[in-house]
């Protein structure tokens, strides 16, 4: 459906120069890299990106916006440009599903092989808010679990993890380190996952957690919070997650179906 | 259900410094700022947070590893600490909603009023890219709002809108300033939204974006990229959202109602 009766879509306004309020050229290059950005995640340029007079003519333009644009988006590590070579895709970032409980490995199957450093894997005392929200009597105990998560070479994670005591006693006899931890929490448990519940922010990194995720200080990190119940409603596993902002992107998709909204 | 016929919980580690492997007080550190960091963001200490020597003692860890969590938190702008005075909490994020299509005004009724300094409001020839998501023909004119948003002074997000020409035409009349761009959509075509796409990035500001935010250069931005559906299926509104990253959690739920997941 279309919406009617309304006035036409009034002059060019930056486009042609004509903007009501003078643009910088930084607003425009943002708008530009934006949706370079996007178009860059989903592998529209395996042969690299076009030249920059035919972007400045995609977007209306000129050179020295479209220049400024690409320079934003080498600085975050998306491109390469070289003389000659032209503009290159540097690294693409892999999609993690917001919308259903899946591991790094499982949604990664396809891309290469994941596997864990495990740096803990021991007992703790539940720190109070922690026994809260696994609904334990404060003082139990947990299992703490702390993984370096990798794709080839590529730190992608570093992923510390509260464990239920009964479900964390049996994890930790399993393969850890080859082995996503919701798929060894169904198989200890003998039920699936039930809900979630996420809480996601971008975090700069501190230098120790640059160090070990071999990235830059102060970058971009991706930190998920998630508490994960199985299929009776019990809370087992407390995890706070750490991206590298520059490999990974959180997807999803929303659809409202009345009354409620259900992930497609 | 309780797992059974398991191993009981080995040993303490970690906490009794009996850990298998020898932990470094920054990795002790991060895990106990992690959970400070949820505390802080959910409200748990009004009146401050406790001690130093009670944190020890809540997380069966040094007072030099709670005064190194401190540091992080405080380096995140999160907490303030002054002698005699003790920490307190500087800033609490505001949470957006994940698991449904509220605008930023509607998400944060409650903590003050969201006003948008709209940047831009004009007709431009659709980027290809932005054609091809929008359902569009190359070459057809959208309109492209810049709007930098306040919750009272501080500027919370900023967003780039590509809106379907007929919708963009009937908004461009109503009050952008004040309203979100979600209630104007369904205001103009009469019809509910019907379902989005998201994706979520974590990137640091670019010196000019963190100027506009008024944040540092290099802050974590949360990156949202949001392509809005009509009841009817059709794309009307492409967004590119950034949010900062010290403001700004974006929370929801997930739960699994075979064979489908669903929002709660």
């Amino acid at each position: 459906m279309q919406v009617r009766g309304v006035d036409p879509i009034p002059e060019p306004g930056e486009a042609h120069g004509q903007a009501p309020v003078r643009r910088l050229r930084a607003d425009q290059a943002r708008r530009v890299a934006d949706v370079l950005r996007h178009q860059i995640h989903t592998g529209a340029f395996p042969d690299g990106l076009p030249s920059e007079p035919s972007l400045a003519e995609e977007f209306e333009t000129s050179r020295n916006t479209v220049r400024e644009a690409l320079a934003l988006l080498r600085d975050e590590g998306l491109i390469d440009r070289a003389p000659r070579l032209g503009t290159r895709v540097a690294n693409r970032k892999y999609d993690h599903g917001l919308d259903a409980l899946l591991g790094l490995q499982e949604t990664l199957k396809g891309h290469g092989t994941v596997r864990n450093e495990v740096r803990a894997a021991t007992a703790v005392t539940a720190p109070p808010a922690v026994a809260r929200r696994l609904r334990l009597e404060p003082g139990e105990r947990v299992v703490y679990l702390e993984r370096l998560r990798y794709l080839g070479d590529t730190p992608l994670s570093l992923d510390l993890t509260y464990l239920a005591p009964d479900i964390g006693a049996a994890v930790l006899d399993l393969d850890l380190a080859g082995t996503d931890i919701f798929v060894l929490i169904e198989q200890v448990s003998g039920q699936s996952l039930g809900s979630a519940d996420l809480a996601l922010e971008a975090v700069s990194a501190d230098p120790h957690t640059a160090a070990t995720l071999e990235t830059a200080d102060g970058a971009a990190l991706l930190m998920l919070e998630r508490l994960t119940r199985l299929e009776d409603g019990r809370p087992v596993d407390l995890e706070y997650i750490r991206m590298r902002g520059d490999r990974i992107t959180m997807r999803g998709s929303l659809s409202r179906t009345a009354p409620e909204w259900k992930v497609l």
